[in-house]
């Protein structure tokens, strides 16, 4: 299986794929070892044949009147994921948002070590965040060339990000979490990974609507 | 139109309305007063056809051999998004992440103002971010009683967002914004819009893998 291309995958299955692994370590931690599709499905809110459906996209690993064994199933679905490897992160933007970040151990132990944080502004230049350093921006060419950067998150004013993205371009950087409201123009084969908050909160503020026109 | 409900509109085509949105925000500051859906095609990425298709379900603003009035169809995606109101907002968790969403002026600006965070930590309880002050949680029944709260934001660890939740439960909170990575148990009628961030990321992680495996 580690030589399958998983290219014709969704990315709705995939999206799906983090929400599993979430639930399944849950599973672990409580120390249940099998699990059926109908309970997963109870517990994650997927029908069940939505769940056999999803993981049979990457082989299925459910047997007929067992269900799954939930530390197999939690491993390959973090292979799938990309944990088994560890990422070499940067995060552009020391502000709340990327001091929020650094400071989210969670990534940590999935294997998403942040390097360094880099930013404008003198009162951030030379901080440390846990022991992160804060770098200057002016430093980033330098710093990108020197290591080996998987990911960088763009936690910088939407003004400013394409700018940075720039600089990325040049360099070897593999992937983008793009928290700037706004589409970047990435070099080919740089993969982009957006969270527009804005969006998200539109989404809201329409379901809160939509429920007033219903019962209006 | 005022009157219809949109409620069998499936959430892929209400999540790329904020997009639309603010791309024709973009558009009228560049004073563009009309955009055909080719046009508009090039600059969101989606294609013609779906644009036609998406703006179809609102009962459809453009017009053959015309385009779409930017003015218009701003306002019109802006009032199916809920913007022609205000939005009385709290954050719960008053950490970097709960900083940085208050911060945010752009959500002031669509109409939802945050009246106040809430947070545990003493050091934080007392401190003003911009002129919105920090209150203790223990005020918060007090306050969700006292003011007509429209949607709650929050920040708060894992392990403390139901708690928070069975409180906000009681009342009449109308829709929660939730960043804690936990699907929480809500009273009926409350909506909730999840932002999973550890998802999004081990999606990023799924596409650089998935990249190396076709190139592999």
């Amino acid at each position: 299986m580690s030589n399958k291309s998983f290219s014709n995958i969704s990315i709705a299955v995939i999206r799906r794929l983090p929400k599993y692994h979430r639930y399944l370590k849950e599973l672990l931690d409580k120390e249940v070892s099998r699990i059926s599709s109908r309970e997963l499905s109870k517990l994650i809110g997927f029908t069940a044949s939505q769940i056999r459906q999803d993981l049979n996209c990457f082989g299925g690993f459910g047997q007929q009147g067992y269900g799954y064994n939930v530390d197999e199933l939690y491993n390959e679905i973090g292979r799938i994921l990309g944990l088994n490897k560890n990422y070499n992160v940067i995060i552009i933007g020391a502000g709340n948002l990327g001091q929020a970040i650094a400071n989210y151990t969670n990534f940590e132990r999935l294997g998403f070590e942040v390097l360094a944080l880099f930013d404008i502004n003198p009162k951030l230049i030379g901080v440390k965040i846990r022991d992160i350093p804060v770098l200057d921006m002016d430093e980033l060419d330098e710093f990108t060339s020197e290591h080996n950067i998987d990911i960088a998150i763009i936690c910088a004013p939407k003004d400013f990000a394409q700018e940075v993205t720039d600089k990325l371009n040049r360099k070897n950087v593999k992937g983008i979490w793009n928290f700037a409201p706004t589409d970047l123009n990435v070099a080919e084969g740089i993969i982009v990974e957006n969270v527009n908050l804005s969006e998200s909160l539109l989404t809201l503020s329409y379901l809160l609507n939509e429920k007033e026109l219903l019962s209006g």
